[in-house]
């Protein structure tokens, strides 16, 4: 069984007959799925250029080995994994620069291939990462985001005592704030919507409502005249961007985390007068998806906060209904479950 | 006698009576000094904000100690000297973090004090550069511009072997190139107004005219599909900035050099898509000044080459006409002659 975005806004669930693991590939048995922003791209059609209807998307999983094909080694049945999505060609200028995650002709799992809305999923045995087996299934679906903030966090080199503002409090925004916070850093989040605010408070992080709070004043205030350390641009508004620099200390970092489809104004006479640095951060290393789980099975993420909502595979639109209304921070969807059993 | 800025775009010789060395000051018989695009921003008016008329400017100089203040050792008279015209506070954030250059409440000599334009100068013994005897004084007048560039190629971290492309060919662009090239860069200007062109061709660069060249194909074909390394934006023009995104290879660096009166269009989902590097570069730290004066003394930069014009300090307001009309490089004011023995 396999969920399928159809084009026009649609999903739809199709029997499919498995077909067995090819050479080097493992067959997973797929336990949890999530969905998030770029799915929701999908859904609206955004990305119709990229993606061939019927699409199998999906790419934060988690599952159980159930097969091996041919030549794999170092994997057995049963054992559980995760799967890192990105697929590089290790031959242009980025990879043989060892940035094989910003690989020039980079293709993501889940989007140029198909993706993890299945029960069977046939993968090459070299994406897979190992899970520890005291981590539940459902906690370990987050991998794929976790090791996206966890890659932001190492790529502005963020320090104990740091002191770190996050603009955006959807689920990456309130991931780099609690693994910034693992860091050691102090760290405030901005988030216009008040159920978001809620949210991140509830999993003890700062938050403060750009509308009726002077940030500049505030985190001058906080930093003692100096600015932040660093800034996560994670919500993808051009009034965030233009502020943003503001918000930074003298040759301090900000982290371009979210997607901007159009250029956006940015004040280049306050990174020229305080020396700024801008850092665009994508996606994540392999060593980013390892510690993401190692984060997760130690409960640095409390990933029971951040998972609102599990759905069964046969009720993924629902799922998507719910992501789109705005609340949820994580939908994850229980592909072995049928809505009979859910 | 001084050169004054008299408001409303003039110019004015005064004569005046000079004051003996405070303590702690040295007083310098002022050989010559350099004319910037700054000093025409504030003939222009642009900074009347800041400077208080009548204002003696000027803050590119060489010249020779003639006396000293009570309190200064280290200096002897007829030591040859330049000045590195930046006063920080030694208190602020910036400051306590080792960038005294970017403080926070920086003030410029020559702009928010009296510069170089001026026979005898009395300066604070320790914005005092030595200048080796053999190097000549108008060359020495060079010092300020060229450890920008300075500052500019150790802030971008370019290495060896990297390939470099310079947006604008004026005097700082130039000199931009210049120093990468002295690093074992290969470089590349770009610029439009072709008088600069030949200018910067007849400095041995290479040079493009980005109206006439397709700048994407041609930086792609000569670094092998990869992009620049580094990119240095010192053009100040819009187009200029959206463009330079699209030559910087993944994970390169785009330095903001010029002045940017406005936000401008950045696309931040390049810089996000390659993991791009922006950062600001302002001034310089005392080791870039000490390093341009070696280049100047090495003869790194062919000063001779840059120097368009000398002009004595009675003709400043012609020489200021000749560097708004554009094609020179470098005007110099040789501030001890007078129009009648120029
Ligand atoms: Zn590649
Ligand atoms: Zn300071």
């Amino acid at each position: 069984m396999t969920a399928n975005y159809l084009g026009n806004r649609e999903i739809g669930i199709r029997e499919t007959e498995p077909e067995p693991p090819g050479p080097g590939q493992v067959r997973i048995a797929v336990a949890y799925t999530g969905i998030c922003g770029t799915d929701l791209h999908v859904l609206h059609g955004a990305m119709d250029a990229r993606v061939r209807v019927p699409a199998v998307i999906g790419h934060e999983m988690s599952g159980v080995v159930a097969d091996l094909g041919e030549g794999v080694t170092g994997w057995r049945v049963g054992d559980h994994v995760t799967v890192m999505p990105l697929e590089w060609d290790g031959t242009c200028p980025a990879c043989l620069a060892g940035d094989e995650h910003v690989c020039q002709n980079l293709t993501f799992i889940g989007l140029d291939s198909p993706g993890a809305l299945q029960r069977l999923w046939n993968v090459r045995a070299d994406h897979l990462v190992a899970l520890p087996p005291e981590l539940r299934l459902d906690h370990a679906a987050l991998a794929e985001p976790v090791a996206v903030a966890v890659h932001d966090v190492r790529r502005a080199e963020l320090a104990p005592g740091d002191r770190a503002v996050v603009l955006g409090g959807g689920p990456i925004g309130a991931l780099i704030a609690l693994v910034a916070r693992h860091v050691g850093a102090e760290v405030v989040v901005v988030e216009p919507d008040a159920g978001r605010r809620a949210t991140v408070a509830g999993l003890g992080l700062a938050v403060l409502d750009p509308g009726s709070t002077d940030l500049v004043a505030r985190v001058t205030e906080w930093t003692g005249g100096a600015g932040a350390d660093v800034v996560f641009e994670v919500s993808g508004a051009a009034a965030a961007v233009l502020g943003a620099t503001e918000l930074v200390k003298v040759r301090g970092t900000l982290v371009v985390v979210a997607i901007h489809p159009e250029p956006r104004p940015v004040d280049l006479q306050r990174v020229f007068w305080r020396e700024l640095r801008i850092l665009g951060a994508r996606v994540y290393r392999r060593a980013d998806f390892e510690h993401a789980v190692e984060l997760l099975a130690s409960g640095v993420i409390p990933a029971d906060r951040i998972i609102s909502r599990v759905e069964p595979l046969t009720e993924t639109a629902r799922a998507f209904a719910t992501l789109e209304a705005g609340q949820a921070m994580k939908v994850l969807i229980d592909v072995a479950a049928t809505g009979a059993e859910a």
